[in-house]
């Protein structure tokens, strides 16, 4: 019942770089989440090559230089916008500032590919499908704990084979540690993060659809808390939603910034995907009180018990699609749609959320 | 990080028998449900002396003596329910008939121990309160999920001490294999199981009341599915809702009929416990992909990573608790109020449930 007994299912061929130097170039503007190092290593390893970084803070442009010496510091982000060899501009800048950099970005005739979560409001939502109609430009979403956990890619390959039926729900849990300490003000500022259901809640309704295969869902119930950072008044430090999908599907998540000290690492994120073959679980960054390092997949169906250890086995496919789609004009990475119907629901299970008592 | 490092917590002492041969005599009425069996282990392990047992079903009757050889077929329920050397009887009748037991159980004099969930509909519930008011004897439910799972007790244990601080959420996944072809009928008559967020979800309601330690809850949504049972029409496959309590923490339980025939075991039973300082996993019945058994606690808070492999170290003081209970008129095993609590939120829960399309 260990992965060295049977392989049955083998992750996809390792993802390998789709363009040549300077085939696909990007720049990065707005250094306001951390998230945009993942971003950037992302497009470097699908051969996409970075060409210079704009943020009106130069302690965050020397930060990053440090990690991409290619990268040429821009005097401004017009800099960046004008320069017509620049497909693409990643972000990360504080969000609810996401969407109208990212209008300024396509109407600089230029695809964005923004940190989640990508918007916080509706009238932001209603502005960004506005500009990919005018510009025909790509408003992308790192919805990273799906893209660029190797678990959660190969969970998808799971599904796509058969490997459990077809799935009925979609249960997630997305941890976090607070770190308080080191996050900046905005963190804090709820019409700046979003709300947590949209910040780290986007990760997991982008999930839900995802694994359920659906194009549309109704948030049925949500509700936030800040059961115990009263320091942080607008923090809400705990977060969950029940989703039912188009297809008939169902969807769980929980969010939190609970997670505590002695934790090895900053959250003990898992999926649990129920089938009606079978079900998987994604133990993604840690297999708890173990020194086994990240990309736990289990999966059991109606022959085994399973455990992958996919660990530099699956890689990370979204970024060469992004980068072909971007250049060829198609969308195999994800859909617009996809990424907006994640963005609005986010929101509207935010707005929506019953405040616990504290 | 494993179990061998280290034992801060270490599990209270193991039960031992509560009370010498006769001193507590009990019968069994009702075996429509297996249950049955783990309900008469517990009250012998306690020190309980089995006198008869009664069912309409000579071969149910045939198959109990078989594993209890001590008990006493008896010729009616009557000779039991007149028996005045019993103090308690122990039922696992159809589901919708427990309450209707109970009843003649308590008017005889007695107290009852009914399989879970106790009952089937509120009017039931009001009939049991006034029973209980009337005769002053005991409705006792049998929530094995967390009486008599070692890794459960042992959670209770842990918070009670402290290690995760208040607790906030209680998320508990209940899936169960369906075994369709040796189940009895009523097993999938509505009327006669009650429904699934009933039936199996009343262990993980009692759950989310107790740990969180909360005296009552609102469901703010329950939804419930036949997503692949066509042939069952009114078997519910699939089952969740949501709690909020009135100490401001909250639950979430999914129950389902999805095990498939690969796993080791009917069901891979977790509970997930979110506190202020730390969180708890259980594995109760096993180790995914392993061959590590039940009894499996994990914890994390300010300090460490923990596995608790508490197989045979914990024991159930419920059933000794149980019988101090009725022999000294206490409530130490479980209150009456909690226990009809559990039972009344799991039939508000499905008697509300949103009804998911196939």
């Amino acid at each position: 019942m260990t992965s060295t007994e049977g392989f049955d299912y083998a992750p996809a061929p390792l993802p390998q770089p789709v363009v040549g130097p300077d085939e696909f170039r990007f720049a990065a503007i707005g250094l306001d989440h951390g998230h945009i190092t993942g971003m950037s290593q992302g497009l470097i390893g699908a051969g996409g090559t970075l060409v210079s970084v704009y943020d009106p803070d130069p302690e965050k442009v020397a930060r990053y230089v440090e990690q991409f010496p290619q990268a040429k510091p821009a005097r401004s982000e017009a800099e960046i916008l004008e320069d017509p060899s620049i497909h693409l501009v990643a972000g990360a800048t504080i969000t609810s500032q996401r969407c109208a950099l990212g209008l300024r970005v396509m109407d600089a005739g230029k695809d964005y590919f923004t940190d989640k979560a990508p918007l916080t409001t509706l009238e932001q939502l209603d502005q960004a499908k506005a500009a990919v109609a005018r510009t025909g430009k790509k408003y992308a979403v790192y919805y990273s704990e799906r893209i660029h956990v190797e678990a959660a890619v190969f969970a998808g390959q799971l599904i796509e084979q058969g490997a459990i039926g077809r799935v009925l729900q979609v249960l997630g849990l997305g941890p976090h540690r607070l770190r308080a300490g080191i996050r900046p003000d905005w963190f804090f500022e709820k019409d700046k993060y979003g709300g947590i259901l949209c910040d780290i809640g986007s990760h997991n309704i982008e999930q839900i659809l995802y694994y359920t295969g659906a194009s549309d869902a109704t948030v049925t119930q949500s509700q936030i808390a800040n059961y115990n950072h009263p320091q942080y008044p607008e923090l809400d430090d705990f977060g969950d939603a029940n989703l039912v999908c188009d297809n008939g599907a169902n969807g769980y998540f929980r969010v939190d910034w609970f997670t505590p000290d002695g934790l090895q690492n900053w959250g003990d994120g898992r999926l649990f995907i129920l089938g009606t073959e079978g079900f998987i679980e994604l133990r993604k960054y840690m297999n708890l009180a173990t020194d086994d390092g990240p990309g736990h997949v289990y999966l059991a169906n109606g022959e085994r018990e399973e455990h992958y250890n996919v660990f530099g086995k699956v890689g990370y496919p979204f970024f060469g699609q992004l980068i072909r789609d971007v250049l060829d004009r198609t969308e195999t990475a994800m859909t617009q749609e996809h990424a907006f119907k994640a963005a609005e629901l986010s929101v509207k299970a935010q707005v929506n959320a019953r405040v616990l008592a504290p």
